[in-house]
């Protein structure tokens, strides 16, 4: 299945975003994730839960129930399973037989976001999850904007590639990213390790504009800005960097204004949809609303953007993509890297889970 | 195709409620029956007919048509075909060859529903009919309501399954069906003829409520009420029962105020919807439209409640009711034989007819 | 696939519309035919260029992207082609590998009509269009309506049948064409040629009527009016012809009131969707507009009505007619030499061109 020459879509011994932390509560939450339902709330205690979202019974969605303290009753016939899927109540009988459960996925809460693991229970390790600290997620100093939730109509991968190539940034987002214009004929660098892929372009001496203003209210002078790419896996991909002033020395020796990245939750909802979750977050004025507010209108622009281009492709990619031979450049080492790297990822499991 | 392990979805030597008989008159009317286009009208002198929806020509639906007499003839170039489906003109030519010819189903109109034969003519037995007077339908001293059809986007096997187990009373309709919530824990027995499958509930001394007090003004006290499944056939199911008086005596010698029959029409669209006709038949103030409204008003409650559940369950099955073990339990196994009937009445037919 | 034996659902090696000449500017204009976006637009010097319409390098739609000059820039990385379809610029590099291409179509304009040619370039001759002249089309003393297009969801071939039995006139045009209800009884006459397929039917002394009257006021009497079709291939027949005052004589002999043709381009856009565009060519009173309105009037009530008649076919073709025996009658002999010349041509090729 393009653009990997393998029929299973995705990895399943992964950590997904199932959800933002504030989505999840007392109220049931379905969301489909790699072409299954999955019910997600949080038990009496605060702590969240994510189940199977069918009855093994017959098949009925479990959103549609009701939660019975920190148990999901079924809302068909009233099977009722607790947070780790076990059936504990059969409301037509006395006996529960233990053959009785529904599939629990491992979750672990991190910076604001829940995380859920899809392949085997052994493997669900925390350590597995993308550094989050490093990039600004739950930790000190740093301010985070999560933006709204997108589900694209077109596969994960589709969504991999934009965000390897950010040369389409001088194209696609011409007027929602100032400065963008000069992105595509940067020069760019490629460092791989075992835990990332980084593909990094530096813009030196960028012109000053008003969006830098706004920022850096200080600095009226030109900049550097970095705008990396940096892949943990299927499941994440940080944008953006630091922007330091442009003082004519060397780019390492220069002041610092800022970083702002952006993250890039990927969560494949099947073989052709993705859920598609957005952060933004920034070192500086973390207390500053107006760039708060600046951060999630600039993602309300960018991101219907590349929707539009990937949406559009995928309506095309069943036709013709299995046909035509792809024609690539030099830019797009990023986005192969990365298909390697998930090619690689995918064939080391072997099968699915059951 | 779940739940059967068989390639053919419905036996085709039945009968099935093919409209209502108000229904059908001298406009043409098109309903899909078992994947296939049948268009009914009514003769000069008032007989209904069912034919194959589509001119053998160039395949034009005959609904798109008009009547001419007692023929239909096609709206594309004319061809007319009389109530047994001979082509009887062809208005471009003198000749009629006798190979032009649309199939005809055989018909009865009987207790204000047409019903079809989808079989080998031969097959056509009026005796193979459910019987409907016994359930209300079509005889003195009984007053019926034929509800609103529904088309269901569901197999007709989800609302067989559904009626079979009635302990879904006490989730989907606790609000719909006054008393329902004690259904659940109610004991059934079940009992098998070659004409029927009938699973029984008996409700005890069920407290008096503002529902059976509107039904039965006279009686103040607890009631003993039954609630039935019987199944004559796919085509047609009856819930409900009588309600007794609850003296403290034997049920069988307590006094009966009256019976309320729920009668479920089954019909497949396709193999993955059916047309759902529900009607309700009393014994007792027969005369009374307040109560004839406000079994129509339950109805327009219940029915789509049990519709929202198949079809959420429909929207699951095909992708996962192959893979998955069903589990069940032992009030499943009203539903179960009536499976198996089902099962072994598809596979006597061997093929469906041409 | 019906109503051809062939899996080939269409010539390649072939003229068809792809646009009215109008349609055509300095905005990108994409149109899918034969199952692939084409995109098309003018030079500055005004000549119209067609291309395949996706950007090969990660199938983005060309149509996206802007004009620079005569060429076109893709919109996601800005991969940039020339009207050849050769690259000629990839702004993340100053390579262009020759590799990159899209394709070109063959593109002649004619008679207000852009004509695109599918198949191998070196056999798009301009001998093989239709003689449009001989139709009244893009020649001296007569007038042209182009009427809107519309994309119908059917198989062009059920467009081709529509039009080659004109008998359907009689039912489903009774109202929009006036006196066409004698159209099923005229006897019909074939003739063929290399070049065309003609199915003539002459209705001799019709009786006057309001549009008669409106077209040739001067003339109150009878009129012998052709119904002919005439089919030049599968991308153009011709419809219509000419009127006589009806003066007892040989038709032949008979004064000529006027001819209006009507023609109908046939692209498809899919297996199973074409793209239809009518035009009404008249060789009297051309510069009457009140007549032109009424041109377009009348086919805005004409086409719709053969529209939804091979919209409702195709919707039964798919589950129906692989498996019925297809009856016909003396009045198909025309489709069905049209169908046996279209199976020719489609064998003849082989297979589709890369």
């Amino acid at each position: 299945m393009y653009p990997l020459n393998l029929s299973q879509p995705y990895p399943f011994e992964q950590w997904w975003i199932g959800a933002y932390s504030g989505e999840v509560g007392r109220e049931l939450l379905q969301r489909r994730i790699l072409d299954q339902p999955v019910v997600m709330y949080r038990t009496q205690a605060g702590e969240p839960v994510a189940l199977a979202g069918l009855c093994p019974h017959r098949l009925y969605p479990l959103v549609k129930g009701r939660l019975d303290g920190d148990a999901i009753q079924c809302g068909y016939h009233g099977f009722t399973y607790d947070r780790t899927g076990r059936c504990v109540r059969i409301p037509s009988q006395d006996a529960v037989p233990s053959k009785f459960a529904v599939r629990r996925f491992p979750v672990i809460e991190r910076a604001g976001i829940i995380w859920i693991w899809t392949g085997r229970e052994a493997g669900a390790e925390a350590s597995l999850l993308p550094d989050l600290e490093s990039m600004g997620l739950g930790v000190e100093g740093w301010a985070v904007e999560q933006h709204p939730i997108a589900t694209v109509k077109a596969r994960y991968q589709l969504l991999i590639d934009n965000l390897l190539d950010l040369s389409h940034i001088s194209f696609i987002h011409s007027a929602s990213i100032p400065g963008g214009g000069a992105v595509v004929q940067l020069p760019c660098e490629i460092s791989e390790t075992t835990r990332s892929l980084l593909v990094q372009r530096v813009g030196k001496a960028l012109p000053s504009n008003p969006h830098y203003r706004f920022l850096f209210p200080s600095h009226e002078g030109a900049v550097d800005q970095r705008f990396d790419t940096e892949l943990f896996g299927p499941n994440l991909i940080r944008t953006g960097g630091p922007i330091h002033a442009s003082d004519g020395k060397h780019p390492g020796e220069s002041r610092l204004l800022g970083v702002t990245n952006f993250l890039h939750g990927i969560t494949p909802e099947s073989p052709t949809s993705v859920h598609y979750f957005v952060m933004t977050a920034r070192n500086f004025r973390i207390d500053d609303a107006p760039i708060a507010n600046a951060n999630l209108r600039m993602g309300a622009m960018i991101q219907p953007e590349d929707i539009a281009v990937i949406e559009s492709i995928e309506s095309n990619v069943e036709q013709f993509a299995g046909t035509r031979r792809e024609l690539s450049v030099a830019t797009d080492d990023g986005a192969i890297r990365a298909r390697r790297r998930l090619a690689a990822q995918i064939r080391a499991e072997g099968s699915a889970p059951a």
